[in-house]
């Protein structure tokens, strides 16, 4: 039997996959990408030994990073996504009729046609006429608009290696200029089991520059330490509150979930003052 | 280094630990009980090769799988814990000053040795003049009292071997007969990632004897897919009204995460409904 040992240096627990089929093994300029079928969970992306999608539970993270602050929005026409280049976010975005206009920028275009060939499901949207896709970093996008985004929904790898870049000040600083007055920012900010410290300093960095930050989390069994959070940033509308009604099709994401997952106020207030002990 | 390989034999990950040290071994009349060290999660107790707590987060459970159901009794006194040989719902239980009697109920007295021994902090409780340990099976115990139980918590190991007899119709039935007019009943019943069809299994035998039966959620990272899922029964009361003020020291369970631990209305429906695919 073949196996996969997932290469993640900052998770306490390794873990392995069954792998029926390697479906794909190349080098871009950016990373090593690789496709493997498992029993369970069909196939694969693998970035530098990380896995970052599987088909059958790639709904989860994709929902949860898009829906939430596209429905704290009154109405979300211009969308930018950074990274992502499997296609999940996009699709999740293109659900919304509001939407005139994806910024679609993944730094590494090899991903993409990586993920048009062996995931059709994920990457359907990105072929879109509404999508525009740039091949370029993020970081730099943003500092070309001004005022005139109204979500900015960032699906990066982890915050190490070259996504280091967006999870900065600076980063968070060009991107609330970026957006409107309504506009909303989210990125994933890690697993509130293994990675706490992560997710206090996100918060703390965002802090210093957008004037509402808030965290709300999701179950994701491929990821490590799985209860994983996303950070939401904005000028002033709180992404707690939905303003649109929940009309899209989806398996995870509802309205429901929309209001049951935000950190709850005490817990959170102990989270930032690192009192929560495990 | 040396490595634990977790022979869970539902879970399509394998998860793989780093081992420290290694404690213990011994073979009961059971099971195979090992204690390891693991630099992230501390002492971690193994029984036939599954992780069941681990130092760092073995809190979770406990106070998931206690606090929910006795928040939910307006005055529990009798309580009957079955499995959790390691101590830790005893040690939560003890937390509820209503509480006059605990009947620890666990099959394999190795186990309560080993933690006593290994796990001080978690096994803290056994002794406590409240607590009677009777080493026999949970499913002959209940037989033998009827209409005086305030609570049941069923901390078995995973639905399989031995643990089996505690997920049957003919265990529910005897439960309910056991419980006083006020009284509750949970259960572990494994992850919603992982099992949802064992999920809803539970809960459709629940449905055979208890009146209400509800599902709620915690996230565990030790546990394989760890949308960990409890089932509740109860004669009439639902589970998810709290009838005591939360005036105990936790650190995961409040009365914030008892109002958020439920699962939706609509989405309970479609999970019971077979239409939640993933």
């Amino acid at each position: 039997m073949i196996k996969f040992f997932e290469k993640d240096p900052y998770s306490p627990i390794q873990y392995v996959y069954e792998v029926s089929n390697i479906l794909h093994q190349s080098k871009s300029a950016f990373q090593e990408i690789m496709v493997i079928e498992n029993p369970h969970f069909g196939k694969m992306l693998i970035l530098d030994g990380v896995v970052q999608i599987t088909e059958r539970d790639e709904l989860f993270y994709h929902e949860m990073l898009t829906h939430v602050v596209l429905h704290a929005h009154p109405n979300p026409k211009q969308v930018v996504v950074i990274g992502g280049g499997d296609g999940g976010i996009v699709r999740e975005v293109l659900k919304h009729k509001t939407v005139e206009k994806v910024h679609f920028i993944e730094i590494d275009e090899e991903v993409i046609n990586v993920s048009r060939t062996f995931f059709p499901g994920v990457a359907c949207g990105v072929d879109d006429p509404r999508v525009e896709i740039k091949c370029m970093d993020g970081a730099e996008f943003v500092k070309s608009r001004k005022g005139d985004i109204d979500a900015i929904l960032v699906d990066s790898t982890d915050i190490i290696g070259f996504a280091k870049s967006l999870f900065t000040v600076e980063f968070f600083k060009t991107c609330k200029e970026c957006l409107a007055e309504d506009g909303l920012f989210v990125s994933l900010s890690e697993s509130l089991h293994f990675h706490k410290e992560m997710v206090i300093e996100v918060q703390e960095e965002m802090k210093k520059i957008f004037p509402v930050v808030d965290l709300y989390t999701a179950p994701i069994a491929t990821y490590a330490g799985n209860w994983w959070t996303f950070s939401v940033g904005s000028r002033k509308l709180s992404p707690r509150e939905m303003r649109r009604e929940y009309a899209i099709e989806t398996t995870y994401y509802s309205d429901e979930i929309h209001n049951q997952c935000f950190m709850p106020p005490r817990m959170y207030e102990k989270l930032m003052k690192k009192e929560l002990k495990w």
